[in-house]
């Protein structure tokens, strides 16, 4: 039974697929090993420190990022949905056991991966409450940002694999 | 591993605790079966017309009120987690298939059922994300409204039973 209010998902969503030349068992580990998700979660030079990873539903997932001018990025949230080697679901609006969050972006990402040819599809939909939040999440370097981080990703998988 | 900012929880929950004179199976069962819910849902004489119940983690679950004097609340949300028989944790931050909201008060609640002697002890643990929410939510009848709620739970378990 469903009858929710209509969203308009595109104006609110930002998307990316990009097929990633590494298997996808290398990708899964390196997005799901703290100590490997912190070589590649952000644009270099800035550093990520992995501050809470619990790899569950309603389990942290925070990440604290560092720039070399001293700018710093404070990202608590929490995961929603855990899929081995699939599918994992985070949002920036909840903490650790569900806990109601406020966020200075509000967001909940969703990551996809499947074996596609020699490598994987990887496919990144954010989805934000409004589009005025999507449209800032765009303008912060959205695109940019999230690819810089799959280019990194993709080396990081190659050089381990 | 966690290493989560630190909140006063006391300072951003309300709690009910509640014996309730009715058997765990046929709450649950009151609280699963939106046709069920919707008797009891809301303090009467307010009505409930249950727009969406996906009763599963990231399944919509969508309540919409009105009262005799023309007023109405309208609740979009989803589920957290559901453990048949002992826990439902619903939230109005994100929406079905964990889509962001901007809720006009946010929370996420963990409604508890364990057995308790003849009845089954019923807790409702509401989060919210800072004291200023719980405070407002305090303001607005919490106590009187769910207290109401669980009684109208109660009697309706008692005469299905």
């Amino acid at each position: 039974m469903t009858n929710q209010t209509i969203v308009n998902v595109d104006q609110q969503d930002l998307v990316i697929s990009r097929l990633v030349r590494a298997p996808r068992a290398t990708l899964w580990k390196a997005w799901t090993d703290p100590k490997l998700l912190k070589e590649w979660w952000c644009p270099k030079p800035w550093t990520t420190e992995v501050r809470a990873f619990d790899l569950r539903p309603g389990g942290a997932f925070y990440t604290f990022m560092r720039g070399p001018d001293g700018g710093t990025s404070d990202n608590p949230g929490c995961f929603l949905e855990v899929i081995p080697q699939a599918r994992i679901v985070f949002t920036s609006l909840l903490t650790e056991g569900w806990r109601p969050a406020t966020p200075w972006l509000a967001f909940t990402a969703v990551i996809s991966m499947a074996d596609e040819g020699v490598g994987t599809r990887y496919v990144a939909t954010v989805m934000h409450p409004d589009k005025a939040t999507r449209d800032r999440h765009e303008e912060l370097g959205f695109f940019q940002g999230w690819n810089t981080c799959i280019d990194q990703l993709e080396a990081f998988a190659q050089q381990s694999h």
